[in-house]
């Protein structure tokens, strides 16, 4: 069975405006296609994603549709323009909505519906910032259920100071940052087939059993 | 084959001094070793380690050994006290010397030693910084070669400002830590054993020959 | 002259609905006014801002009447609140809008609109990520033309994992979050008076002469 | 009378090996000195600077003599190269000895020896984490009593991935970079004198004694 990728586009800038994080993301599409993966990016600000900390936040919330599809996924990339040094505010967004899967852990053993699912990150920016938007990423994605590969990352970053981004900097003929893309995607991949094999036996639900009867 | 799990205990204070990571840590290891791990935990400090980002600084060194013994384990957990809302100095000083590792890709296909290593982080603190240390040596494992399970760190902290530490706060008996604590355990085992039989299959080194022919 | 305050209540929740981070705000209120400081606290989300990184990002966008109130003030508060461990993305956000005020330097010297004003920051939530969200924050107003008196802030946080926030927690009667609040009232207040009878002598349009001549 | 700035060279290399940091810095002091500033610069690992979070932790500790000059000085910039991302150990290892600082109030009014002094920060390094490092030393700083003007840093960082660092990418060269350290200076010596002409008329003690009193 073929694995599926989401990948997440956290641009500032809403379709039909031209987004670095896209043509970054798009290059890494190519090798996630090369090795039989399908993937599918979804630009959240094309969408009406409320903000708050729960999987459905009513009315006119897109967040529940995009939410199915990272459900629907074996491998999730969350991909962030740096703005201030730091991921954008769509990025800090979408992790603070996956937080509602924090709540579904399911009747059998308590999982998230993301357990046994792989996380990555694509960064790009023109000077700074790439390694702490990535660290915070990297972390939420832990906590929220998913399996982190070795360097589940690349990223793009030119000198200080104001400079051209990704597709200006030719960023996908920077070697660098093709060679992190590269390992990004096949150890995910390697790890995403792995865990489908041989899915987390963790029961969620005993431990927090025995953290209560630890804690008394 | 049981595996084996070393412990970096990056507190600032030298044996016999009381050490509230240490507690931290002697806990962790109890479940551990109940899932048939052996554990050694190093308290970083009680060596001479020098500055430096290779895997060996010369004379008075002592982080060849360390290193050796990480080597040789098939978990890594780095446990650090937050001093200033981040992971100690010498926590940051244990990812700096890490570095080296990553020049010491093998022959056969560039793996670094630490491919098909599992790694996890313990943070006490007495009010806040949690997060902000564990996001940052996430990513550091990440790149070092590590790979993250799901929920891969457990913390304590208490309330704003000065207070009691993981000892006094019986952070022992903290339910959402030691929740914490057995998901981390559990989901580390789970992911070492299974990449123990599934090792990465990616050739490094012909990643490297791609990244530089796309790159032209 | 009576100084003018401007607090920016970052929370993720619209009005009526009760926020933690409005409780904490109208306490640091008080004492503002005690020190004769009028001030208005800005509930972000009840306004449509914009994503973007300019001054007005075009129709609807609500920013720019924000951004009018903060030219208007001599003393700036962001408060946001604590989720994942990290600043809000409405704080985020709101770091990203101020960038617009960095391409609208005076005709005289250069100086942005918030030369000469001073910046604190408010933080809570109901276990960790203060420090984390403080430091970006500081840096995102050092930048954008603010001064940061001694302990430019004060914050919230209960014990690791779920619990209490301000209001339940009853961090009006936190003696430490009073006393970072107290300190950064009256430090923001000594500072914004201190600059208004000596305005920064700095000529930053002939530095960036200066700096292209270096640079040769 | 004469300003005085204490620089702290926060490498990982002891004299006399090359450091790109000191490179940086000796740029910054030639812009302190037109000002009739005067500088000196302390390579922090030349010395035997302790772990821990006191002002002297006893034999051998030469951080109390460091600490006389920083107490004597009037502006204090920590400079720090990048590794991993983030500030160096050694940069970490002097903010954790600054915590001494405050609990050294004074009898009259409970003011650390470091109020009223201005604070900067320089960073290099050769592709990424200037932002993240100035964050986190700022809030240091603020912290520990410091004031923070108007751009109180500057930083040289090239293209992802290595690459020369401030010396080879003749970051003394670099625009951006020396608009930026042009700013710090310039700021922070106006700020400095601003503060020596009106000190923080702030009474921490009062300040305590009214915090207790709100909180009961």
């Amino acid at each position: 069975m073929k694995l599926k990728a989401v990948i997440l586009n956290c641009t500032l800038k809403k379709s039909p405006e031209t987004s670095n994080t896209q043509a970054f993301i798009e290059h890494a599409e190519k090798e996630f296609n090369k090795l039989d993966v399908t993937t599918e990016t979804i630009r959240v600000v094309d969408h009406n994603v409320a903000y708050g900390v729960s999987s459905d936040e009513g009315e006119n919330d897109d967040w529940p549709d995009i939410l199915k599809k990272i459900k629907a996924a074996d491998l999730v990339v969350l991909a962030t323009p740096i703005w201030r040094g730091d991921r954008s505010s769509v990025a800090k967004l979408v992790g603070e909505r996956l937080d509602g899967i924090m709540t579904e852990g399911n009747d059998k053993n308590g999982q998230f519906p993301t357990y046994n699912k792989v996380a990555g990150v694509l960064v790009d920016g023109n000077e700074d910032g790439a390694k702490k938007a990535i660290s915070s990423i990297l972390f939420d994605f832990s906590e929220q259920g998913f399996s982190i590969p070795v360097n589940a990352f690349s990223y793009y970053v030119g000198e200080a100071g104001p400079g051209p981004s990704y597709i200006k900097a030719k960023g996908d003929k920077h070697e660098f940052t093709n060679n992190c893309m590269l390992l990004m995607v096949h150890n995910m991949v390697h790890l995403a087939k792995v865990l489908k094999g041989n899915p987390y036996a963790t029961h969620v639900k005993q431990l927090e059993e025995q953290a209560k009867k630890m804690s008394k």
